[in-house]
């Protein structure tokens, strides 16, 4: 049987890596055979078109330019990776995915949505995420416990007002797509947010069997 | 007045840089102010992506990440460099453009032929080459003529046919667009490509004017 995607989304310092445990906990705690993975990144190449992507070398770049060096490496880590993975019967468990574009890309800088859904379909053709986890909290609070770690990069460098922008485009897709996206409520305490983790995983699991 | 855009194209060693140089001289013996260029590559980032499809680093590359990094940088390029210069008025001759595109993932890969005119609508609109010089030899004369220099690259180690799918598929483009695209006879000596290459391009001026 085919393995199940899921997808964890969210601002900076929304605590997405801190969760992705949680999730992987209760998968495995049923017995799922799991890949752990993030984007951008997830292959070699695509690590390396991360560090494109995520350094200040390149801060100039063109936001056309920078949407397909994010599918790029998008493409590679679903053919290489991801879809191999769920044929064997994996289930994948990715820290951000292309949810991410819209928000960024899309809300943040302001894209048009159509020409990153021309991209999407371009490269997944109606392969979507099974469950995405979107951790939401105000920015101030994301960017503070984010802030609390390594210097920023530059998405971090943004203005306030873009990250309020991406915490509101991931809140309409989750508006639009319900059966796909939880909302979690990521202000409260860690422990709070584990086990609101752990129970819409374990309500998931329980829909799959 | 805007400039126009001229691209060189034709398989390895068909002599595509060897003629760059005749095309530049007509033109500059007209008064027009050229920026010379060349894909994939054209910009800092672009030739950081040149490295990685080029190299025989990241073999495995599926093709779906291959076309969609020529087409980042193709973005940039576009964007940044040719763009502005066209608009400022500057001429802007290219070693290569889209059309190798369709030759090297279309014709030679096998890449169907409407993904790649996605992308190229979804990177450039309906913005095309003003005159293409399509410098057309056999498959062997030009491989032997590329042998002559350095290590084979990982597109020169393809096979002969291969090649053979890329050269097609490139008179293909000049059948279908005659009044943008010049087939060069390139198999003949270089003093007598150089005459014809500098007669299209002539030609092409006395169109303008
Ligand atoms: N609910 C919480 N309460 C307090 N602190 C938290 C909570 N969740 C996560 N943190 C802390 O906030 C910081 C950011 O968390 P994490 O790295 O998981 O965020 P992230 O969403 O992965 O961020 P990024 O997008 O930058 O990778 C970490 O130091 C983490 O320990
Ligand atoms: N008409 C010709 N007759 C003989 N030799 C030629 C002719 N045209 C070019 N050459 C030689 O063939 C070699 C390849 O030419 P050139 O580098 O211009 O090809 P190219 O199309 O730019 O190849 P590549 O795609 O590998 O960059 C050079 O050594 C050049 O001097
Ligand atoms: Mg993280
Ligand atoms: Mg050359």
């Amino acid at each position: 049987m085919k393995g199940s995607f899921i997808t964890l989304e969210g601002i900076e310092g929304a605590g997405k890596s801190t969760c992705m445990a949680e999730v992987l906990t209760v998968l495995k705690a049923a017995g799922r055979d799991v890949l752990e993975t993030r984007e951008p990144g997830g292959t070699r190449l695509g690590e390396e078109l991360r560090q494109l992507l995520l350094g200040h070398k390149h801060t100039g770049m063109h936001e056309d330019t920078e949407l397909l060096l994010m599918f790029a490496s998008r493409a590679e880590h679903l053919q290489q990776r991801i879809l191999p993975a769920l044929n064997q019967g994996q289930w994948v468990l990715c820290d951000r995915f292309t949810d991410a574009s819209y928000a960024y890309q899309g809300g943040g800088r302001g894209m048009d949505v159509e020409r990153i859904r021309q991209l999407e379909n371009w490269v997944q053709g109606d392969m979507r995420p099974d469950l995405t986890l979107l951790m939401d909290l105000p920015v101030e609070l994301g960017l503070a416990r984010a802030g609390k770690r390594s210097s920023p990069d530059r998405f971090e460098s943004e203005a306030l007002e873009f990250f309020e922008r991406v915490r509101n485009a991931y809140l309409e897709i989750a508006g639009n797509e319900p059966q796909r996206v939880a909302v979690i409520d990521a202000s409260r305490t860690l422990e709070e947010v584990q086990a609101q983790v752990r129970e819409v995983t374990r309500a998931f699991l329980e829909g799959r069997a």
